[in-house]
């Protein structure tokens, strides 16, 4: 923001208007094209351009030709949502008041650029799954970078120890069922990708204002039928590569029919877990006062990974029973 | 770009240009505060701002008082470049010209912040790995959507079934060393979220134009160094939880040492070539002449799991010759 903005008075002519700008021009004022008529107590009553000075008759008051209707944000508003207002109304400046309604200084277009820039660079650089930077990549000092890829690596880490666990409790099933095992990656790594789409989805709606927390239930339902879709058509492909890797190597053995189903069910229940826990976190994470960004696709990756082992094995234990288990 | 912005000629006084500006603001011109200096071929020979203008001598002539070293971009570059000149210049307006330097029109700042929004969304999306929606969330389709999703998320399938390949070549190791399996999603994961920070950094730089092709490396050997420290950091904290669990509950036999060894080692590995793809998958995608934003977090995991694999596999086959392979 920046106080060296023009000030009018609403009893000034345009002629005046235009000589005292004249002046004020001479000055290192951000701006001159557009111009603020205050009153006595620094509220803003109005404001022209100087395009339209310009244009007018000269002896024209300014209280006759100003726009009334001014946009203004507070001085407590944060640089993201004021880059919002200024894109959205084309502005080239923006005032900036204070509680009582006093005009502090101006913010303008040019700046907007940079800070847009700059907010989107943080939330890719949290998406990614890390603390962003605050400087160029190639500028950030090597230890300050893998302390902040290291942070949020060891907490994946540490989250994604519950995959442990939970295939440790699924041991005896592994031990009797070993070709249960080779579709792990495949089907854990499935929720992820769907969840990574999901909530890189919401975020970036949710920055650019198109979401609001109120939408959550319209969203869930969204989602829902997306991670359905999404989760059958991964089912489909799935269930044809076992019949025909089947067909061609006998590698599934007998029960590969069951192993088959086993997979293509699952899949549709991760990848739905995943869809719903992908667009469902940036709501939570906003609800708890963090940045909705820091539901990045690793975090819901690490989520979702836990969860759909246990669907996995679960799905095995009831289509498997009798056969393998 | 519009095509109505205010021309001077050389040879008027600032009074003229006034005068002649004056006229020209009632017709619908895209700003008259930069206007630029022509010759009768319509080339560019200098800009001056309104302001400059209006605090200058009436009688002098412009061509004593233009800026002759005007920043122009041709027609033909793309709106993200064009956003770039824009913000490094801190300009209000920018020049457009065709390739016989005849100016055709501007590009105003205003443009610029959607230019700037729309392009970080597109990224943001690509990273997330899908298509670029192009419409607002809300907005777009039902089936719009499932098709931009479902594409990439068949393909990530696709290549994520290698993983199942791989694991079908081990399956004699995991059925004599059935806790092998229980770190498998711990460690493709761990090697997919550092894939995932290294790639969102190193295509936000490139979006940025703060890394460009010819710095590959220097990327390459700062994260080496980087993946190195990142898998070592892992990895200790893996080793401490086996010894912590062994101790506390027994969970993985008389060879837990080995399977600590075994674990740690492949952390490193795989952290390490997990940051170097992450890396240097942007370079490769660039080269192969596609946006590097789709060398994203879910395309690297996929990557990134399939070698993590062989990795982790190969270390034990060292690490537990003899004890349990």
């Amino acid at each position: 923001m920046s106080p060296r903005f023009a000030r009018l008075r609403p009893d000034m002519t345009v002629d005046e208007a235009i000589r005292y700008l004249r002046r004020q021009a001479r000055e290192k004022l951000e701006t001159i094209y557009d111009a603020y008529v205050l009153d006595s107590e620094q509220r803003i009553k109005g404001v022209v351009t100087f395009r339209d000075l310009f244009t007018a008759p000269g002896d024209k008051p300014l209280a006759e030709m100003m726009v009334t209707d001014v946009i203004s944000v507070p001085d407590t508003l944060d640089q993201e949502a004021v880059a919002k207002v200024i894109a959205e109304h084309d502005l080239n400046a923006l005032p900036v008041v204070d509680v009582e309604g006093r005009m502090k200084g101006i913010v303008t277009v040019d700046d907007i650029v940079d800070v847009v820039q700059h907010e989107a660079t943080e939330d890719i650089q949290k998406l990614g799954g890390m603390e962003a930077l605050d400087t160029p990549y190639m500028e950030t000092p090597f230890l300050d970078m893998v302390k902040k890829r290291g942070g949020w690596l060891s907490a994946l880490f540490l989250g994604e120890m519950l995959t442990a666990s939970a295939m440790g409790h699924y041991e005896a099933e592994i031990a009797r069922a070993v070709v249960l095992t080779l579709f792990i990656p495949l089907i854990i790594s499935s929720g992820g990708n769907s969840g990574s789409q999901a909530t890189t989805l919401i975020i970036r709606a949710m920055a650019l204002g198109e979401v609001s927390g109120r939408d959550w239930w319209l969203i869930i339902r969204r989602e829902l039928a997306a991670g359905f879709a999404l989760g059958g058509l991964l089912a489909t492909i799935g269930v044809l590569r076992i019949f025909v890797w089947q067909s061609a190597f006998h590698s599934y053995g007998a029960a590969f029919a069951r192993i088959a189903i086993t997979v293509g069910l699952s899949l549709v229940g991760v990848v739905t877990w995943g869809t719903l826990t992908g667009s469902m976190l940036p709501f939570v994470v906003k609800r708890l006062g963090f940045d909705p960004a820091t539901a990045s696709a690793p975090f819901v990756a690490t989520l979702v990974d836990v969860v759909g082992l246990v669907i996995y094995f679960n799905v095995a234990q009831i289509t498997l029973r009798g056969v393998l288990l």
